[in-house]
């Protein structure tokens, strides 16, 4: 161990750090000071990387979960050598389109492997990162072939550790037995609002003993102390076959004469007097420092480094020869390419059959699916019922890693935040499901999805008050609408068993936005397409399901989604017979018909028909972008209630006759 | 221990259990059975209740939290003799409009403490309930007079201890040291999915240990067992100070020969033949048998618990004498009402002074608050930025529960919980808050809120892409649209320190609607109400603001929220001046607006004007009900950016000119 390169390493992160906070007015520099050193030996001495080659399968990874720290990843990033990190973009830290943005993001900064910010979602994530990489160990390595032994280091703070996400996917990454994770808990004991003692008092040991983890603890600002901690995690892991957790005792803001130990320098720039004083007491001489023994040092490391994903690359190329169909499933993985004729020949479902979208989902997901090795569907212990089950293929468990179902135990929150992790991980493509009343427990796992521009693909179904007797708490009502506000968040929610094939094809080709399908609970009539116009219109959107029967006349469009469009069609038939001239409109995903052209989105729902009206078994407020200030929308603005489903379709008037009579209103004004 | 009756009472909660789920054809009988005996001892030995008198303050409270398997709390109710629970309700279990709804509903089933359903919540408003309870006990109680001795009993399954929240609220209850909460834990070893140890490998006892909680182990079967549990938790919470878990060894659909310690009964009727073979091996002879013995023994009970109900109401009446001040301020709190004087002499705001609506929010708070004990306000770490203190209090800590303010931690969705529990424990009224963007890891609670007609205050500060520099992750975007799609959530977003009065006075007056005030980080200018409508007509919701100039034209009407109502207000003025008749609508909630008579909406907005603008820097999906098809929104519709919040809203095209340019193409429209 260099003491000396790290040690200046250790100095060049505070100076980067406090500089730039400082220069930016905004930024947290309590943790980057306060893991100096811990940072300054994980990229030294621990992390195999390649900065030249970010998407090396077999690097190790690195999360910072507490993101609010993201200038100790960017001082080590800049020493390190990633190319998007300069001194100059470090100087521009926290500042419009600059790569250094207030929190790290992923896709936006090369070399960052996830977006965090929003605490525990890095932890989860990283757990996500685990379970893929004990995968493609279980699938692709070989004796004397460990193309997978990369580990991943993830670093958290007290937030993280509050927030029940970290909890549940503590629980299950010790549940799994994730030798291959090791988390650095910096335990500085302060959080924004003052000691963490005045909200936290639980042994965080304890606790993730509990979940059977080792821990392990360290004095953070002792170079020989973390080295020890770090060794004794590599032994650790293997021997007893566990996740890692290292305690390290740290000070925040280490180095500020009068700032540290303090919640003063948690997330706010130390100001020009304390800067000038750190800076003396570090002995930092110049603005935006870097230590030359740290560049020293780095180089050094670096040219290791380099050596190891050498001998890496040997390894692999040799693999390849030794193993031509392994390697071209590896190819396949880490394409998640799905080729097109997986789509064809799926199930057939008799016009006017009776099937739940549920049902009829895993039946096509089943289909595609079949010779897919990288498609990992789980639930949050209801798979039974939202019907995500990959069948035949079992559950993954610390003993087998190559199943293609998780169970996730009713932790959705972590669910969600460890399928983020699997994508970012490479070489799987994650689902999770459960009922769509719950979404509200994974919520921000989606938005991070979206953020991150990440095919996730989330099935939720019991997607109305259709659910029936499971009452109010039970019945999603404003879920399906919330969902469509999150920017590049594709909704699907398919009306028949038909158009659930084109949701799953859509879902698993897309590349960079995530995808919602919601299911009904309930049978729909799958629809007799011999007399409307193709499903295959799905793909846009919003589409023409049914035309008007006179030329150049609409009386009036009707909008529907889901279990509404069966419905819809029906009255539809009535008013026809009565002389009108009705157009129904599918829209099956209103991001889709957002993104079409104006004149394709005129095409199916013309201005100058002003005679609209949306059906869907949930809040109004969203349709209006659809039928304007003239039109109507039946919708449901209230919480559900518990009864039979026909009882409570009836109860809110969502009945052939209901709609019916409604419609007549708009028709007669 | 009258071991018979107790006996004959869990026959009764099987037989009533399988009965009514089987005639509804849906409900959850593993764990009625499971419990029985476990909800007999708890009903009939421990619970200090009068059925008569279900809002007595001084009773046990008993949260189902597991709320799937209603029909335990059902069958003891009535056996208890709650007015609402007959038989005749019984056997119309999950049916429309029954009282026993498929899980138990808050407000709808006279005695159900709360609703409960989504799992881990009823846990987390437990703890909320404990923390009333303590604050009562230090407010209220006197020597000999222990008013508030109440305890709060939680009976939770593997499922809710799996939740995120659960984990949280947990680490929140050991810190405070809640000696009045008691826990049961269902331990039978099965979810929906299976065995739970294809999930969970923790030690619920060590996790439990490292919160500082009591544990004892009881056999679930043997009334002997869970007697001495429930003995040893009465004094170990007194002796420790501390919250017990009881965790109980249960047989999941103990009764059921062929489904017990399956998941074959955890969540859909026995059927036909078992339920047969079931009612033989218990000796049940009848449909909804009721055994006379748990008829006889529940009358001896109860009559029991109305004599020590009548002890303290007298021991009440006497304490009223006693300490007259005392009183009153007791029929304050728990009248939670203020006085109206209490919204006058509000700090004064100048026009055109510059403030952030977090600011004056707090400022407001303090001054109304200042003299009212029942309100408690909190935050989850981030206090001081959302500004939720009310000041010269403290906090409430585990040595002292009569501060105004609690430190929840990063725990935002435990505290959303938490403040629902406060609420229906009664004589408190919660308010909490964050950042906006971190509503999603609480959105579960506001819908509870809003479902339980609970007026809890949800207070959301950093409001938008003025957030600045923290980026993406913390720019809220979707949110505030979200929230307003909720039904009964009031979302209110003052456009400045005076309408942020309004919100405080509507928020702390609710009485079945939950509120959500909505402010910024950054400053925003003071209106000059000399020049426009009183900003006293928020309470309408949406409300003219600026009248056009001329009489009987208007041109355009713009209509925004929150920090873009001043940006608007000086479009509006240039377009003036260039004679234009513009009239200004602050939408400050839709919620409240929705609610006003269409003749007050359409005096708002005239539905003969068709340009119209909404301008709110967030999704513009939900703004096309006020502005049509032939209107325009000026909203944000993908994710922010790290950068300074000036620079963020010029990216954004939020600046003066940028709208004047908008707005001008729908006027030449």
């Amino acid at each position: 161990m260099d003491l000396k390169g790290l040690e200046a390493v250790a100095k060049t992160i505070r100076a980067l750090s406090i500089d730039a906070i400082e220069k930016a007015n905004s930024g947290h520099p309590g943790l980057p000071m306060g893991c100096a050193e811990i940072g300054a030996y994980l990229f030294g001495e621990v992390l195999n990387i390649n900065p030249k080659d970010t998407s090396w399968f077999g690097r190790d990874r690195f999360i910072l979960s507490a993101g609010h720290g993201s200038m100790l990843l960017y001082s080590l990033m800049h020493l390190a050598g990633y190319e998007d990190v300069t001194i100059d973009e470090i100087k521009k830290f926290r500042q419009l389109k600059s790569k250094t943005p207030g929190h790290p993001e992923y896709g936006w900064t090369d070399g960052v492997e996830t977006s965090t910010g929003p605490l525990g979602q890095g932890f989860a994530n990283s757990v996500g990162m685990a379970i893929a990489g004990k995968r493609h160990a279980a699938r692709f390595n070989k004796e004397g072939f460990e193309l997978f032994s990369g580990r991943i280091f993830t670093l958290v703070g007290d937030g993280d550790l509050m927030e029940g996400i970290s909890y549940e996917a503590g629980s299950i990454a010790g549940h799994l037995a994730l030798n291959n994770l090791i988390a650095i808990y910096d335990s500085n004991r302060i959080s924004i609002e003052g000691p963490v003692d005045i909200t936290l008092s639980e042994s965080v040991r304890k606790r993730f003993e509990a979940f059977n983890w080792h821990v392990i603890d360290v004095d953070g600002h002792s170079l020989d102390s973390i080295k020890r901690g770090f060794d004794e995690a590599e032994i650790a892991r293997i021997k007893h076959n566990r996740p890692v957790l290292i305690i390290a005792d740290t000070i925040i803001g280490k180095g500020s004469p009068n700032k540290e130990d303090s919640n003063t320098c948690h997330g706010a720039p130390l100001g020009k007097d304390e800067l000038e004083k750190t800076k003396k007491n570090l002995g930092i001489t110049s603005d935006f420092f870097v230590d030359p023994a740290a560049v020293d040092y780095f180089g050094k490391k670096m040219a290791e480094k380099r050596n190891k994903y050498d001998s890496w690359k040997s390894m692999f190329n040799e693999w390849k020869g030794k193993y031509p169909e392994l390697n071209e499933l590896f190819n396949k993985n880490f394409a998640r390419d799905i080729d097109a004729s997986a789509f064809q020949n799926l199930p057939a479902f008799a016009p006017n059959s009776m099937h739940s979208t549920r049902e009829a989902s895993n039946k096509v997901l089943n289909a595609i699916c079949k010779d897919i090795d990288f498609v990992v569907s789980g639930s949050a212990d209801l798979a039974c019922s939202t019907m995500t089950v990959i069948k035949e293929s079992g559950d993954i468990s610390s003993k087998n890693f190559l199943a293609h179902n998780i169970q996730y135990g009713v932790r959705e929150h972590a669910m969600g935040a460890i399928a983020n992790g699997l994508y970012l991980y490479g070489g799987v493509l994650p689902i999770v499901g459960t009922f769509l009343s719950f979404v509200n427990y994974m919520r921000p796992t989606l938005r991070m999805a979206a953020l991150m521009r990440i095919p996730t693909i989330f099935l939720y179904s019991h997607d109305s008050i259709y659910v029936g007797e499971d009452g109010p708490s039970h019945h999603p009502i404003e879920h399906i609408s919330e969902l469509r506000l999150i920017p590049n968040m594709n909704v699907m929610r398919p009306c028949d068993p038909e158009e659930t094939k084109i949701a799953w094809e859509l879902a698993l080709t897309s590349k960079h936005t995530p995808s919602t399908i919601i299911t009904t609970r309930q049978k729909v009539r799958t629809l007799d397409y011999s007399k409307l116009e193709s499903y295959t219109n799905a793909k846009r959107g919003g589409y023409i399901l049914k035309r008007e029967s006179k030329k150049d006349k609409i009386d009036m469009i009707f909008i529907a989604t889901g279990s509404e469009v069966s419905l819809v069609l029906d009255v539809a038939e009535k008013l026809e017979s009565e002389g009108y001239s009705i157009r129904v409109v599918n829209m099956f995903s209103t991001y889709l018909f957002d993104h079409e052209s104006a004149e394709y989105r005129e095409s199916v729902l013309p201005s100058n028909i002003e005679k609209r009206v949306a059906v869907e078994a949930g809040v109004s407020m969203t349709w209006y972008k659809y039928v304007g200030l003239k039109g109507d929308v039946i919708g449901i603005d209230k919480f559900g209630i518990s009864g039979k489903a026909e009882d409570v379709g009836v109860f809110f008037k969502f009945t052939n006759e209901d709609v019916y009579n409604r419609v007549k209103i708009v028709l007669n004004k």
